[in-house]
């Protein structure tokens, strides 16, 4: 998996809100092969750290020839992106494009 | 009626939130015998399951040919998909397109 | 005016939201004798009687030739269904047409 | 039926194009007795004579209560504006709400 | 097969545009069995007869359970509608919601 | 100044709220003798008055050739109408198209 | 009236089109003493001579509170700009707000 | 490369138009190795042979991890779509979402 | 860096909300040197001194050409005009074009 | 000045269109020394070379801080991209954000 990387957070001093919205996220459905598409949206409050921009954008695309179902997919990425910035708090969403007419979004905060 | 099937939630120690939406539900007015269009959105947080995304449509679908009322219908798909999941809480809505040039939605949630 | 029907709350034990949305409302104002045009909403949650929709339609179709300013049309429409089906609570909105490039909204709630 | 006032055109030397929108129309569809609802665009090059536009909104006034239907009331519209003004060429445009599920729209020119 | 019906064109000595937009068409696909979903847009000028509304209504609700491909259910729309009001020229378009995460379109005219 | 007129509400018994939304606001620059243009929103619960609608455009169109801020505008117009109708509640909303390339809103209620 | 000012077309060897859409347009109706409003646009090919943006909003402003009718005013500004900067060709067009439910557009063009 | 797999066309005596939008293109950048994404528009007249639905969709998914550049990606989906269907015209575009802030559409249609 | 210059409250005994919006925001990136473009929404309740609008438009085009991270440039703003008018509250926000396919939003407040 | 870099034209023996747009265009006022923003929309169809992309984007950032007029810019872009390409025709749109109330756009092609 893409390493993400951090940087020390200029106003540590100030909680502020940070979200990055990335429309072009894409996996692939585990049970049928086929790939899926999404936004996701990671919003948070830093504590020491911040992500940095680009290597989120990596971290992204290490999913694009990947098998997981959507409930999984938000999830991870708020462990994963938990783990490295340690945020006072975060929440991920993801809003995938329609599946057999249907349209699904998944939305998972830290703390729970 | 068609099997709504589950599967585990695979991160059961988190409450989030999954929504589906489904813009092509049709069902017939008992009434008049005319068809209706809506769409259906289904919001919840899952306890040990996840509703499946294809045996939902199917569950939809299986409206198609059926004589329902807007206020019933949304009332028994939260019956039937609360009966099926054991969600910790669940909202369904129909927006119904216009008869009459009025036009409907109705909101109904588990628990009350 | 026109009677509003009602029939038997098919889910009681439960509360949940009915929404109706009128946008070809149309009264007449008593002052210039000019048709005023208008959507009206009603959103209710319904004790034992939910409203009938066709007759919804033709008491509403009873304001086109009658004479009734903004806030009164609002306050007597909110008034006669409450009358008429007993909800446990309801909001009648209208949103207006432009009248000398002012456009005008007035919301009324049952209990106040 | 309202009479259609009109005034000198202030510059019958050059062709230029003047369109009237109103989306407040209103008539009745003598099938059923129930209201029709649309939007009337007129277009036209004046000659010699412009449309007046307060006596144009009385004439479509003059429609909220009589029976026609949506073929009808287009071409008629169009007959009485060019007996009106004599215009060098005009096209009247009804867009009709939905009824039963489906909208229309009609078009009619002048000179054919 | 619903019959269309028509009636006397009330302005046969002028070509105008008569245009029925039904958002509500579905039909099942011949090939999976599954619901099909679309939007069927007619725009014809009437020669002796025009289309009767609630007759095209049920004409297109006669497709619900029947199975039929895009490109053929525009076409078979364009004969029937012809051959029941032989229009001077007509154009149906059959616009479908997404499959595979492809949507289409179909344009078919007459005369050709 | 134009007098803003009342009358009295019509259901003194029942707290409702009224918006008037008026897009054609404009007024001059005091700095530059530039006009301003803005949307005014008037929103508010009548006690014993209603505010008249077309006073209330008179009153509006009386800030056409006057020298004001944004800031003093809207906090004027507050207190005038708040002075006129003795409302229990009232905001007012002002927002203006670009200068300089901003755009800015100013929003003040009464009571504080 | 405000001078319209030009500068020297700094590409006169090739045709190319300017457009200006000036939405903040207002002067008075000159029968009801009521203000206008509206957008006007200007789409010209220059010849020698393109027109300054700072004295167009002067001549825009020097409508404010004059007198004058839908289809003169877009008559006369394009009459005043041709004068102005004899371009190779002008269309004028003004798209004004409504009054009495009705919104009109007028369109000129030079030549004619 | 994926099979485009092709169906005989069931109206082959009409010209008539077929239009296959795909919103979830995705290839990469033979440059700097970074996904590209955008929306494919296939419009046609079939001749014999109409393009079937679901193989379409996996020719357009064996591009997802294919290096590739906007200009040839585009014509190279016409030259094979011509080549499987033999249509009697086809046009091809591709719109792709922003990379440095410049976002690029590219249309090519057969025959030239 | 430019001055913010401030004026006298004029009503400084009730507490309104002042907000000005500027989409035509640039600054640099201090990693790569390429620009980024956003939108700054300064939104505020003042004490005794309002932010004057030719200075804010002059404040934010002295970052046009300055190397400033995303986080950073909206925590400093915040910082610079509660320096410079001292509000009872401020809240800015910076939402940014994407970059990488990712665009961003930043928010912070005062008091936090 | 930037150097805009072409490569070869992968279809040379088919024309077909390709377009550019940069929404995040800024220059400077010559006149009054305050920045403009604009979109740059380009459109051709290439001979021999396609413009590359990085450079392309490099060329409109060298117009960040230089004095040019909203006529002149989109004829030297358009200029010099015919210099750099040598296309068979390309147009050159620049829409202009808002100056005194009014927002310009400039339009011109090769051959004129």
């Amino acid at each position: 998996m893409a390493q993400i990387e951090t940087f020390d957070n200029p106003h540590p001093g100030r909680d502020y809100v940070i979200r990055h919205v990335a429309p072009e996220f894409t996996s692939v459905c585990p049970k049928t092969g086929q790939p899926d598409y999404g936004t996701i949206t990671v919003e948070y409050v830093a504590a020491a750290a911040c992500i940095e921009l680009k290597s989120l954008k990596l971290y992204f695309q290490a999913y694009r020839n990947r098998g997981v179902f959507y409930e999984d997919v938000v999830n991870r990425i708020l462990d994963d992106l938990v783990a490295a910035c340690g945020p006072k708090r975060m929440t991920v969403t993801g809003e995938f494009t329609p599946r057999g007419g249907i349209h699904s979004t998944v939305t998972a905060s830290y703390p729970a």
